[in-house]
């Protein structure tokens, strides 16, 4: 391996790691395809889940028409929620059961892809909400057996979920973010066409597009899955096995296609190459974090998007306060990377170089505050909020904060160091205010 | 993307790629997981295929005590032939057939993956063998639907065809190699343990690492995929669709590690480190090569082994004559890469710089010249036969060896620029000898 010491098997450790990828057709044009591969799935009659901003615009079109010319029924379900909740993710779940349908479309973002995931499993297998959620707060129910095929068609360059078993919503209630984990959830095929993120507002394509980075930065440090405790037996290895040589050069290419491309990709709607280019790079560290899981910015974004009081991003929704799901996750990520530096500081040098920082001549201990100031200055020039902060937290906050990110174990537990309470409210502090 | 130019599209072009992946579980000591793995995928009494060389290793035992401690049946076949032939893959299909097991476990090098491919395949769905051969030697019938499970599990750091929907044999009365392509070939789940290579003989690990070698460099100066006719329907875009930015980066590591550990891995057994980073490397070409395909070297190279006279590699078994597939490929590769450097110098610079060659100052007219020379200084540095000359041929062999490679046209169109038969005649003449 090229990195050999950062795989030394720790005591009790797992000396192998498993890979799991999507199907994946990319290309400019290719949501043309979606009725030739609904055929050739077998499909005939289709749910097509999307939202209600998207269910009139020339995506959810040109897939209508390929499944009509391919004579594949289809029926609309629009009532996605951007950021899905309980009730949403049961709604559509009705909406599957009682359609009769043998498979699913979803033509959107991460929310439309996780609610035909979620509606697709319910229906498949109806169970209490509950049954399949995280533990600790679902009981975290092992999923029965495969569902029916799902085609995934992303319109945004970012949550990577065409490519993942996870699906992720906010359990009201409960007033978190929290989510489904299971390999059989990933969708059959993920058809992915760039030409979706041309159109969209600068805030999305800048919200999404740290999201992707994240994911990336986040894969590359995770714990190695040479240090993460054996399961009992070799199938019940989890997805979030932590950072191994598989994900490493998807991260490696998500981070150098970032840097590459994410400021000019948010600047000018125009600069196709560069909207493509984070397209692709949404697609790589999808397939990497899948398989690799992400750590504490994500943990932490869950209890930030839960805990929303009156933020309300440009470009988004207007009806309800909402913190866009990769603003929630960057405005952590300063903080968390001077504190995992230590971890692994040459990881962390590298990442930052291939996100364009000057890393000549650093040593291991200024990789935090490269990385740090690397993404900061990224965030700035991408016009993203100061901080967990600038998306209207205050330091009294902080204990709710720490108590949501901390119900987030799987993603706590994925970090390269240990991490407590303590460590989190400290991060949330230091995650308040970046310049 | 990274290479725009490259991949800009041509007229009548395919915009899109498509990418599919087996399932891989990689790392030292996991051929132990055979059983549970079996298990999962609903096994009860599988095949176990593998060669009279293999039959009684330590591999096998493993493989075989983990199945019977998760309780699978398991019956084993040790009849495969090294370099399989027409008689070699019915025999496997028969006892397939007869033996009414539900799933396959294969323990082996290529010959021994390839043939349990076959074997579920003609046991599954029989027809004659012609029927889903390549065309045009074959009907190349389309494969009518998924196969049985099948857990590969190679044993030398080579031929990707644990990743691959690929089986290739050797059709004796027509005196060439030939094979079987279709997606549903491809393996359940590629189990890969890289403990298999530490006793492999430095011949085997040689021969071996030049076809990853080539793996690699064939598909990333393929054909760009943008170059290659659109199919009729996307459904039946083939595997071997040309260069893709999927395929790139699995070839980019596959080259960095080959340059990095080829030499080691061949000069010293006991040099871990070095034959576990052939093993990643052989499965990072797999996934590329078989979501690109390979070109030129390899099609030559079906006629190179088809025709052998009397070579006898060291290390090989001794009844037959035979030219060991990693060897019959890379005796072709310095005259190809001389010849297709000017259709994409830039590529043929990179991959050189990443197999350790000085590429400062270079121009794209020293392209094919730098390949060639690392490809023969690797090619000296590990014993390899000096050319086609090396492994018993002359210049009066030329036609026959041009024709054979005719045939294989399937990979002489993914080559990254227009060829003919005068063009192999000459590109035989100049790798009759190359120091």
């Amino acid at each position: 391996m090229s990195c050999c010491h950062h795989y030394a098997l720790a005591p009790g450790g797992d000396a192998a790691f498993t890979v799991d990828v999507s199907a994946i057709t990319f290309g400019p044009g290719c949501l043309a395809e979606a009725g030739d591969h609904a055929l050739r799935l077998g499909l005939q009659r289709v749910a097509l889940f999307t939202d209600a901003r998207l269910a009139d615009s020339e995506h959810v079109a040109i897939v209508r028409r390929a499944l009509a010319d391919a004579g594949v029924d289809c029926v609309v379900y629009d009532a996605v929620e951007v950021e899905p909740t309980d009730a949403s993710f049961l709604a559509a779940a009705r909406f599957a059961r009682e359609g009769d349908f043998d498979g699913f479309i979803s033509v959107g973002g991460g929310s439309v892809i996780d609610t035909a995931k979620a509606a697709n499993l319910y229906a498949t297998y109806p169970a209490d909400l509950a049954a399949y959620v995280n533990a600790p707060l679902g009981e975290a129910r092992a999923v029965p057996g495969p569902l029916k095929p799902h085609i995934a068609c992303p319109t945004t360059s970012g949550t990577g979920a065409e490519c993942t078993g996870i699906a992720i919503f906010d359990w009201v209630a409960r007033g978190v973010k929290t989510g489904i984990v299971s390999r059989l959830l990933r969708p059959t095929l993920a058809l992915i066409d760039p030409v979706t993120t041309w159109t969209l507002p600068r805030t999305v394509v800048a919200a999404s597009g740290f999201d992707v980075l994240s994911h990336a930065l986040e894969s590359y440090t995770a714990l190695p899955h040479t240090c993460r405790a054996k399961a009992e037996r070799p199938s019940l290895r989890p997805m979030s096995q932590g950072a191994n040589p598989w994900s490493d050069f998807g991260c490696e290419k998500a981070l150098q296609l970032t840097g590459q491309y994410l400021e000019r990709a948010v600047r000018d709607a125009a600069d196709h190459e560069a909207r493509n280019g984070m397209m692709w790079a949404a697609t790589l560290a999808g397939i990497a974090f899948g398989n690799a899981g992400v750590h504490l910015p994500h943990g932490m974004a869950y209890a930030v998007a839960g805990g929303v009081r009156d933020y309300r991003a440009p470009d988004y929704p207007p009806e309800h306060p909402m913190v866009p799901h990769g603003m929630s996750v960057i405005v952590n990520a300063p903080a968390v990377f001077r504190f995992t530096a230590d971890a692994c500081p040459e990881r962390h040098l590298q990442a930052a170089g291939w996100l364009g920082a000057e890393t000549r001549g650093a040593t291991a201990a200024d990789a935090g505050e490269i990385v740090a100031q690397r993404l900061i200055a990224l965030m700035q020039a991408c016009d993203i909020p100061n901080g967990v902060g600038g998306v209207g937290y205050h330091a009294g906050d902080i204990p709710s904060l720490t108590a949501g990110a901390w119900a987030q174990q799987r993603l706590v537990k994925n970090a390269p160091k240990a991490v407590d309470e303590g460590h989190l409210s400290t991060l949330f502090r230091n995650a308040l205010q970046y310049w």
